[in-house]
């Protein structure tokens, strides 16, 4: 099956030995940046039902239409692409958002400061980022409280060193200690410094989406941005059928300096959409194209992603859920709408309702995540850290969640069918009835062989309770500790970190402190 | 989509209504008895990929041949079909196995006592049981400990009410207080009289075996059983390549009887097959089809389940590990060679290393479970109740393992693309920028249109806290606690309890007390 993708070698672990003489020195490479999927995508609908969406997409935007609100100039870009507006409303005939899309790049590269980390978006590439906007934060030790910065801090040095996260995010928890409008300074700043993997700029306003640019501007230069993607911005629209100010401004900072936009609706089914699940792909789809459209009418070639995220309902309090069957059809379904219409997605994460990182939340993240997975998303965010629907950031859950992501990534790489998988040798060397444990096979393949799981427990229940009876809590809470403790990465360039310290002085200078 | 298999109601909640004014009267239908999928199967090994594996089953079935051992008779039957005899080595000329295989059902009934729960099992259907053969057991009140006869009734009780399982298996612990020399009697009897769904016999000695299947034609008459399989019995072959008399005395005596008979090879890779995942799938396939196709030899048209239960390793121990990628892949691999072989599969399970229904029981089982749904398992042994590596059965483990069957099954049932799924007249109704909490479209839809799932509590923090912060664990107890007491059966027939009773008694006065 591997042929179907040209046998590059898998992207992940990267550390076949074949001689026996070298065992035990065991030597881990740099993880890749990113994930090259070499499995099939599975196709959950097929033609008729995927029409069927497309088609309720397009009839969302020619019949009912989009509302672009509070951004006149929004308007007038719609009227000069040939749109039907009537107030704020935006009707397309019916086949234009998507011919609008075709400018979109299929796939493109997301340049890192450590060049090294850069991660591909789109086609047979999956980024996986953690969680975003949280304003809380739950540990082990200290339990549920406002995020600070301290923890922000914190949470983008373990995402550093976590080798199944490839992009730092951005909102990993609010800093609520710092007043909201100077904020985004200090979150752009720490994912400069303190990660060198690639992450997201503000969105909430215009001019803080233009300090981010400004900032990535400063760390990778003018004439670089002109022509690459170093930092993107993630909005959502406002479901149903309503665009904000918030979007269309951060479409032209981040689009119009040829930089990435990732859109995606999130849909309360019930709420913001109706509350069929049909109903909310279709809705969601159209709501993401039609931005999609929209950054192509102000840079065309700029790159966008097509995000979707749809929550279903507690039938008992009208609370969202996650992790039920209905998203995570959505996962597998929106794959194909975005794959058809050719532009990276968006999808999914470890998602769940519990305040705890607990079996509940473990099942609804893992249902979530390896549907995700599966489905194809491009760049997951809230790949790991989400508790409590999105309220809280979770410690334990970050590490626990990545570790998991680890093991969807080996099954994206595929399974090797050539000679040493097959073992034919091995059969020569052990008689049926026999053991396999210290044949030359499996001398030369078992450090190899299968996901090395930091988080499982594998010992039988003497050994475990020997070690002190821990749950996957526990050590996961030892775990984020030790990450935190041997905390490494390629340093920030000091002129630069003195240029954007200089940037983000000047900057908080000029605005004054404000808590909204 | 739902028009690829002809569009039956879907099996899952029967409780649509489309009328506002019954929407408080919410009747709860019996559920299904089995999952009808809607949805297509994942393919996630190509063409090329597939035949390599079964090229590779061919040749060790041509080459290096199967071990029967401890049963002339059993060589006996190979002899006569034309078999390549060395000692105890079969071996058999490619191609002769899968032909035998043919005369074997691709889909067949289990009926049970009570008919409303009678199973399908092969095709479309998926059925769903509950754990097998741990000897130990744990609660959150008792903690660990040897499984009692006590336990087994209250598990069997638990299953009967549990929706999502729709079988009732056998050992769903080990009753450790009973001799082993009778025990089987006693968990055959309680699966008769505390369930009503279709449930497994013994196997581990011959005499056991037949004691089940006379139990079960006391139950259902001798000529009902000549023409229907109202029993089974799950058998493991001896990996790497051999079969014992444990298996072909279950096959003469189940098969024999025109009852059903599931053999899975339990393969742990580096140990009782090669480290490799490809080669572990193709000793697997060549194993159970060798006993496939000798099931059909003894009698033709006699129902076999081809069974797999692969697992991965743990570098550090060498302990087996559950819920890993290699699995994972192999649940949806080994469901395409099942389906190419033309005969029901069983494969994976909510399987886990872990010792607590904790975060690392949850995801493990998740991953391993969700493959399985996807993998089109057509009976799933181990669905629900899963601990230590199959060591211990969980009470709270089971319940919530059921939640999440529920889930995958509402997942199986596929996504509903009809004219109210799609709901335009709700966009007519609600503008955009609105909500849809009370339009017309969600009050006649809210009642079906998302998974209630029991365990998961979806409150916002605060109320989670008024009510105890409580963790799935403590929510798990509570709901078991409740089924128990709620519990309530179609009653076994009081003549054919008694006749079974007095059956028991007489084995019992003939069987000495041993505890092997």
């Amino acid at each position: 099956m591997l042929d179907d993708y040209k046998s590059k070698p898998p992207p992940i672990r990267k550390r076949r030995r074949t001689g026996q003489s070298r065992q035990r020195d065991r030597v881990v490479t740099a993880a890749p940046a990113y994930v090259k999927r070499k499995i099939p995508f599975y196709e959950f609908l097929n033609e008729e039902g995927l029409v069927k969406l497309e088609e309720q997409a397009e009839w969302l935007i020619q019949e009912v239409g989009i509302e672009f609100r509070e951004d006149p100039k929004a308007l007038e870009i719609w009227k000069q692409a040939g749109a039907d507006i009537k107030g704020t409303r935006v009707r397309l005939d019916k086949g234009l958002a998507r011919s609008l899309c075709k400018t979109a790049p299929t796939e493109f590269t997301q340049v890192s400061r450590n060049p090294e980390k850069s991660v591909n978006i789109g086609g047979n590439s999956q980024v996986f980022a953690p969680v975003y906007g949280p304003p809380f934060i739950r540990d082990m030790e200290q339990g549920r409280r406002y995020g600070t910065m301290e923890d922000f801090e914190n949470l983008v040095k373990i995402v550093s060193q976590l080798p199944s996260l490839h992009h730092s995010g951005l909102v990993v928890v609010e800093p609520c200690d710092l007043p909201v409008s100077i904020r985004h300074l200090d979150m752009v700043y720490a994912h400069m410094k303190y990660g060198d993997k690639p992450h997201l700029g503000a969105i909430t306003e215009k001019s803080r989406a233009q300090d981010s640019v400004d900032m990535a501007r400063i760390l990778h230069g003018e004439e670089f941005m002109e022509n690459n993607c170093v930092i993107m911005g993630n909005v959502n629209s406002n479901s149903p059928l309503v665009v904000d100010r918030v979007v269309t401004e951060a479409v032209q900072v981040y689009c119009g300096a040829n930089q990435g936009l990732i859109i995606a609706p999130f849909i309360l089914g019930g709420a913001m959409g109706p509350v069929t699940t049909a109903a909310c792909i279709a809705q969601a789809f159209a709501e993401a194209m039609m931005v999609g459209a929209f950054t192509q009418l102000v840079r065309p070639g700029s790159p966008f992603i097509l995000g979707n995220f749809l929550s279903s309902m507690s039938l008992k309090s009208g609370a969202p859920t996650f992790g039920m069957p209905e998203p995570v059809m959505s996962n597998m379904i929106i794959g194909q709408l975005a794959r058809r219409l050719g532009v990276p997605l968006r999808c999914g994460g470890s998602l769940t309702a519990s305040k705890l990182p607990d079996a509940q939340a473990a099942y609804e993240s893992a249902d979530s995540m390896l549907s995700t997975a599966l489905g194809g998303a491009n760049f997951v965010l809230h790949a790991a850290g989400w508790l409590e629907g999105g309220l809280c950031t979770g410690y334990e859950k970050l590490v626990m969640d990545a570790d998991r992501l680890g093991s969807y990534q080996v099954m994206l790489s595929g399974l090797a069918l050539d000679e040493n998988a097959l073992a034919r040798d091995a059969y020569a060397e052990v008689e049926p009835g026999g053991h396999f444990l210290g044949c030359s096979h499996t001398m030369s393949n078992y450090q190899t062989a299968y996901y090395d799981a930091k988080m499982s427990d594998n010992d039988n229940v003497e050994k475990w309770q020997e070690d002190g009876s821990k749950d996957s809590q526990q050590r996961a809470y030892e775990r984020w500790n030790q990450l935190l403790n041997d905390y490494q990465i390629t340093p920030l360039d000091q002129a630069k970190d003195e240029e954007l310290k200089a940037y983000i002085a000047k900057r908080k200078e000029d605005i004054p402190d404000a808590w909204y």
